[in-house]
Parts: C-alpha cells; sequence; structure tokens
C-alpha cells in the first residue's frame, strides 16, 4: 500500500501569521475584542500565507459509505437510505445542498462505499467496495479497500484544489455510521464503548446499549481490548484500527484532511463522525491537526471527548446532530466575517480614531 | 410624556408556527436533528406570519450617545472616541459597517444624543440631548429627554419598516456606556455594582472596582439601594430607572425594540449594553420578549445575569466584546440559514427518502 499520508503537512506561514496578529492590534476596536473570530483570522492567514485571509472558493466534498455492522441493529434507518440520500444531495434537497447553494460553496458528493450497485448520475464513483463488512464478525475491509477509500479523500481534496477552493469542508452520509466512528474513538483513545455510544440519528436507549455492546465486542475481536494491546498513538495503530472498525467514507474523510494539510488547504470539520476521521488522520500524520479547523460541538454526546483528545474548540453549539457536513457549513459564514473584518475593517490611523488610555 | 410604549405588542401567529413546526419534522433528516436552527425557524415563522421566515432585508440602526459619568473614570477610551467612531461607521471601517456590508445589510447610524456639537453628514440627527448627566450626582436625564430618547427608537424603527425590513438589529456606540447599562440592571435585577461592573473595552481591575463603586452610589442616590425601595417589576421602576441612570442610545435601544414588537418585526439583540436596554423594554411592556432573538454572549462577566433574567439563550459564544450590534451582525448568516434549510429542504415524501424505523 502506497504510504502517501505520511508525507509533511505544509508549513503554517509564521510572518503571515505575526502580520496578521499585528494588524488585528491596529484595528479600530479594543483589543480582543472581536473574541474568536480574532483568532481565526489569525489562523487562516497562517494557514493561507497572507496577511488577509479570504475565503472566496469553499468546497464541500460529501462521501458515502454502506456499513456491514448495521445487520446488529445499531441504526435508526433503513440502509437504504444513505442511496435514497445520494439523489437528496444531488436533486438539492437535502440539508448540506440547501446550506451549500446559501453560501455560495461547490459541492460534490462522492460514492466512496455505499451499497449502489452501479453509478449514481452526478455523484463521483470512488467505490473501495460495496459497502464495508461487519466489524462485529470481522475486519471491515481490506488493506487494499483501506488503501482505496484514504486514496478516494486525496482525490477529492486534489478536486477541491484544481477548482481554486480556499477551504475544504468533509461531510458524510452512511446509515449506521455513528457506529465505526465510535468504535474508531474507543480503539485509539483506550474507551469502552459505553463511552463514545450514542443515539446517533435518533436510536432509543435499548439501540444505544445494544450499540455499546457490539463497540465493545469489536474491540475484543480486533485486539483493541481489554487491555488496548494495539494500543498506542503511532501511525500504525491508527492504519489497524481503520481497517478492522472503520468505514469508507471515515476512511475517505481521514485522506482528504491529510491530503488538504499536505497542500496547504484548511479544512473544516463537522460533527461526531468527521471528529473521529479528524482524529484518525492525525494519527496517521500528526501535522494535520493545524490545517483543522473545527465548527461545532454536536448534540451526539461523545463528540465532546473526541474533540477533547484533539484538543480542539468548535466555535458552535447548536444542538445539531445531522452530519453531511452541515454543521461545517453554518460555520462557513463565521469564517468569512472572520476575513471580512480582519481584511475590511480601518486601522486607528486610518479612521483618525484615538486609542485607549489605560 | 407619551405613553405609547405601553401599547400591547403584536401577537405570535399560532397557525403559522405550527405549521413550520410540522414542516420540520417532514423534512428530509432526523427530527431534531438541526437543533437550535429549527427553533429559530419556527420561532420566525410565529413573529412573520408565515410558515417559511425570509429574512431578505435585514435593518440595522447603531444609536450613539455620551454619559456624563465618565468624569468618574469609568471608561478606558477618551470621550471623544465616539463622535470619531462616528465618522468610521459613516466612512465603513467600523466592525459593524464592514459586517452590514458582508451581509448585505441596511446600515444607519442615529446620534441619539453624543457629544456632537451639530449634524454629521450621514448620521441620523435625533440628539434628546448632547451628551447625559452624571449619574453618579443626579438623574442621567430629564423626562423630557426620556421621552425624546424613547421616541428616536420609534422613528428608527419606522424607518426600518418604511424600507420594508424584515429583521431589525439595534447597536449602539457610546464611550462610558457599560456603566449605565450596568446601573440599570443593578437597579431591576436588585444587585450590587460589583456583579455587573466588567472590564468593558478594556477597563483594568482599579478602573472596574472604581465603576462598581460608582454604581453603589448611584444606586442609593437614586434610592435603588440599599433596599431597593423603588424594587419591583413594574413599568414606572424601569421608566425612573432609565431616566435616572440611564444613557440616551440605551433608551433609544429600549424604544426600537418595544416598537418593532408592536409592528411585529423581529429584532435582534447584541451584547452587554443592548441586552440592558432589551432588560428595560421588556419591564416597560413585557410583551416585547418574545420579539426579541439573542445573537451571542458576551465575554464581559456581567452578560449573562442579564440573559438569565431574561430566560434568553444566545445562539453564539465566541468571546466578543465589541459592541456597535456586531455580536447580532455576526449572527444573522445564521439566522438565514435556519430560514433557508427550514423553507429550502426537500420532504420525505418529495425526496422519496424513507423515515426512521425505530
Amino acid at each position: 500500500m502506497n504510504d502517501w499520508w505520511r508525507e509533511p503537512a505544509k508549513l503554517l506561514d509564521s510572518p503571515a501569521r505575526d502580520a496578521a496578529a499585528a494588524r488585528q492590534g491596529q484595528l479600530t476596536k479594543p483589543p480582543g475584542s472581536l473574541g474568536r473570530l480574532e483568532e481565526i483570522a489569525i489562523h487562516l492567514a497562517a494557514m493561507q500565507g497572507r496577511e488577509k485571509p479570504v475565503l472566496a472558493r469553499p468546497w464541500i466534498s460529501v462521501f458515502a459509505g454502506d456499513h456491514g455492522v448495521v445487520e446488529e441493529g445499531v441504526a435508526a434507518y433503513p440502509q437504504t437510505v444513505t442511496q435514497q440520500m445520494l439523489l437528496n444531495f444531488i436533486a438539492g434537497g437535502a440539508a448540506v445542498a440547501v446550506a451549500a447553494r446559501e453560501t455560495g460553496a461547490r459541492l460534490e458528493v462522492v460514492d466512496a462505499g455505499s451499497l449502489a450497485p452501479a453509478p449514481i448520475p452526478g455523484v463521483v464513483w470512488d467505490q473501495a467496495a460495496a459497502g464495508t463488512a461487519n466489524l462485529a464478525r470481522g475486519p471491515a475491509m481490506t488493506p487494499d479497500q483501506l488503501g482505496h477509500a484514504l486514496a478516494a479523500g486525496r482525490r477529492a481534496a486534489e478536486r477541491a484544489l484544481t477548482y481554486g477552493a480556499d477551504i475544504f469542508i468533509g461531510g458524510e452520509i452512511g446509515i449506521g455510521n455513528p457506529t465505526p466512528a465510535a468504535a474508531l474513538g474507543c480503539a485509539l483513545l483506550a474507551l469502552p464503548g459505553t463511552t463514545l455510544a450514542g443515539p446517533g440519528t435518533g436510536l432509543d436507549e435499548a439501540g444505544v446499549s445494544r450499540k455499546a455492546v457490539v463497540i465493545d465486542r469489536a474491540l475484543v475481536l480486533h485486539e483493541f481490548a481489554p487491555h488496548f494491546e494495539k494500543g498506542g498513538t503511532q501511525p500504525e495503530v491508527a492504519l489497524a484500527a481503520l481497517c478492522a472498525l472503520g468505514g469508507f467514507e471515515i476512511a475517505a474523510l481521514a485522506g482528504a484532511y491529510i491530503a488538504c494539510a499536505q497542500a496547504g488547504l484548511p479544512a473544516v470539520v463537522d460533527g461526531f463522525i468527521t471528529t473521529a476521521a479528524a482524529l484518525v488522520a492525525c494519527r496517521l500524520n500528526p501535522g494535520a491537526r493545524e490545517w483543522l479547523l473545527f465548527s461545532h460541538r454536536s448534540a451526539e454526546p461523545g463528540h465532546t471527548r473526541l474533540l477533547d483528545a484533539l484538543d480542539a474548540r468548535p466555535l458552535l453549539q447548536l444542538d445539531m446532530r445531522l452530519g453531511e457536513g452541515s454543521g461545517a457549513v453554518v460555520a462557513l459564514p463565521l469564517l468569512r466575517l472572520a476575513c471580512a473584518l480582519h481584511g475590511g475593517m480601518a486601522t486607528f490611523a486610518e479612521a483618525g480614531v484615538s486609542e485607549g488610555t489605560q
């Protein structure tokens, strides 16, 4: 398997960051009074290598995958909904499609491994396979399939770069995917299933308990529990976990985040599933971390644990739990306002305004 | 004094709210998965009286006032900055002006009582007086001035309605105005000065202590302390507090919120100062409360206390503390996305997507 994902991430641009931080101190406002919007503008300046960052061409890739583990009864919707939602994305009726239109973001949908038997017109066909195997009974995917799915993410990042994207948003659809996401989090953070198993899109209490049991069984089966014999933060552990417990859309997201970091393209992380993918990406390639912006804290209870593991403080907390990349697109206008304020406000000198007296 | 502000607020439209709530349950997403964005769309539907609310013509009125109390050393910037910032608003270099451009909102600036000796071209001239008197030594304003300032807010709301605004954002500028805002909060909530005196735009620790002492002195002087003899939630108490302790921009904001509620125009509240004005408005006219949307929780420590008193849960928490209405304008794209998702998403039936199986 090609180890492209080991290549280092691009370095942030320190002079651009310093210039942006200095500019923030000269704008006509009390220092620090724009709060997190100041941090974001400075971070984006460091990522884009310019004092005044711009978010003019946002790109969204939504990756789809199906999951063998749904046969364990861990999903609130029938598995056919994955393919139905692919059509809904293309037709423009899904949340992420509406939000993309509203924000002027370019949306593509990538079939990284749904059960669709043939390409769906309008959807990028990049299946690693038609759905994963049941992670509770064996490895979710083969090493070759894993390599394909990671590279599917890189291919999406390359399309974004060709488009001239200045920010990348990753989304996902895949009935049942909270289970592999939680299982990956448990494997990489040495946690039992109950800590990350949640209601997902609407599982009842019995379903959540069942999900935790399924995860614990899978952790034992794949030797991540009870003593986390494969534990550790080495890339090899993350790779093994992704192969045993992951999903094709999750692997594609991880590959996309890494490829964005290597190319110097900022990426915005959405909710629980994408954060699990971000955790995998940062274990595979720690340099990817500083290229990620975290959009929102989801209503899924385990999300905070994953965010904490990444030392991530998302911008928003709106009790969203939809996936698709929807929370990341909702945060996009705030990122843009951060840039607009940073670039468009007058300095004290320009405006002839007196600075503080203390 | 004309008691126009006692006239009842418009009633929310229950059938529109019910229709919007029913629609939310049919959209292609797990029920509730858009979190607060669903609540907002339903609330706006009830306010606008249509199943699918629209925010196409946002209006911002920024009210300016100067404050006699700055002679007590309670501000981090010289008083001339109020007038300098008026010019910066008009020139487009201030935060709220940049954010207005970015979001396509119409911005007007109203001089409700700065120290400007003559009208500033481009600024609406509606001075109640050239600055308030020092609230620590006597009433901040006369009853006539108070009537003028409240009506200045109503006149702004009327201009917004004439423009065809579908949402109203109130902002403020006035060096020193965290002190009257905190004093009003203390008077209406029976709190000592230390609970609401904060750093504002950048006061140091000694300045914050001085501010608390000034507020406590004023509460005693105007008989709101030590036993809060004038305490209570009657409109008359709020009116007396506004006259004794308020500012012209704060009174104008309160008048604007009430006039919006009477006309059925949703209004978005910004940070600490505007929330103090919202508290006054809701005491003067309790029906105003349900026409207010709260945009963000400011970094000013006392803000949470004011929000709690209004049972308000803002959308954002970005550590902003700038004023001008800036936080409310930053929230505007989220309100719009809530409407766009609500109005633009497909229903399960339209998209041919299966509903949950549980």
